[in-house]
């Protein structure tokens, strides 16, 4: 039924992620859950590279990705460690009305100009990038907050990377 | 010339931001320099909101937004409070070529079915809204983050809130 929405927003392709993971069914359920993190690269189509200038000094980004191996989004899902239905805006699932990825990622440095040497994707390689943010604390990073009901299927604790 | 480059993806708007500022010059600068910050709302169209279930007990969200007044996109910008040119990638600015916004809002429940109350927005009233996800302070907060050329014009501690 949603699907069936027209399209109202463009969004292109700014660059690529590259992850070892080949498949979705390689991906772990989020970047922080392989110890250590493998290192992944985000590498900017040279048309955007100028826009990349200033990033040095940012320990962290905010990466968003569109996650185009969705073909049916949903408003509800069944997540396997979990076993019951929940909302999917309650959920960091794919299937989503629009697939969008975030993921809140270490930098380490350009590999070569336009190639960010990031971790904690979850994403598989070549998975399309749109957007790069710089991670702000002081309007980001809220340590306490309340995980609802995935509060007892936490992997980590907050603020222990 | 990175207008004219074509959308590869469709974005669908799932609903509206109702906010206090009916201009851009309204706007401040990010949704915690108001104290205390106003609060808005995130108005879900009924077609999406079966995918709101489950969101009790999550204290924050993050919301994806489209900034549909950006006619222009640019990779550079020269923010009012800086005054010198950054790369886009390296600001939180609007005009960015996939003009996505972020906010990490909290969630004070719901004023109606489909009707979020939240605080922290800081676009205009009247904004589309695309996704929510649920904030998960196990992989979204990094409050030690660094925040490169930022860091001086921060407007208030990490984790202060």
């Amino acid at each position: 039924m949603i699907a069936s929405l027209p399209a109202a927003f463009g969004l292109r392709p700014i660059g690529v992620l590259r992850t070892p993971f080949a498949t979705r069914g390689d991906c772990p359920r989020n970047g922080r859950q392989i110890d250590p993190a493998p290192e992944c690269l985000a590498e900017v189509f040279a048309d955007f590279v100028p826009g990349l200038a200033d990033l040095g000094g940012f320990s962290h980004l905010i990466l968003l990705y569109w996650l185009d191996q969705v073909r049916e989004p949903s408003l509800t899902m069944t997540p396997p460690f979990d076993g019951q239905t929940r909302g999917v805006f309650a959920t960091r699932a794919p299937v989503r009305p629009n697939p969008i990825g975030l993921s809140v990622v270490a930098f380490d440095g350009f590999a070569s100009p336009g190639r960010l040497r990031v971790r904690y994707l979850d994403c598989i390689d070549g998975t399309p990038l749109v957007d790069i943010k710089p991670y702000l604390p002081t309007t980001d990073a809220e340590p306490a907050a309340s995980m609802g009901w995935l509060a007892r299927h936490a992997t980590r604790s907050p603020g222990s990377a």
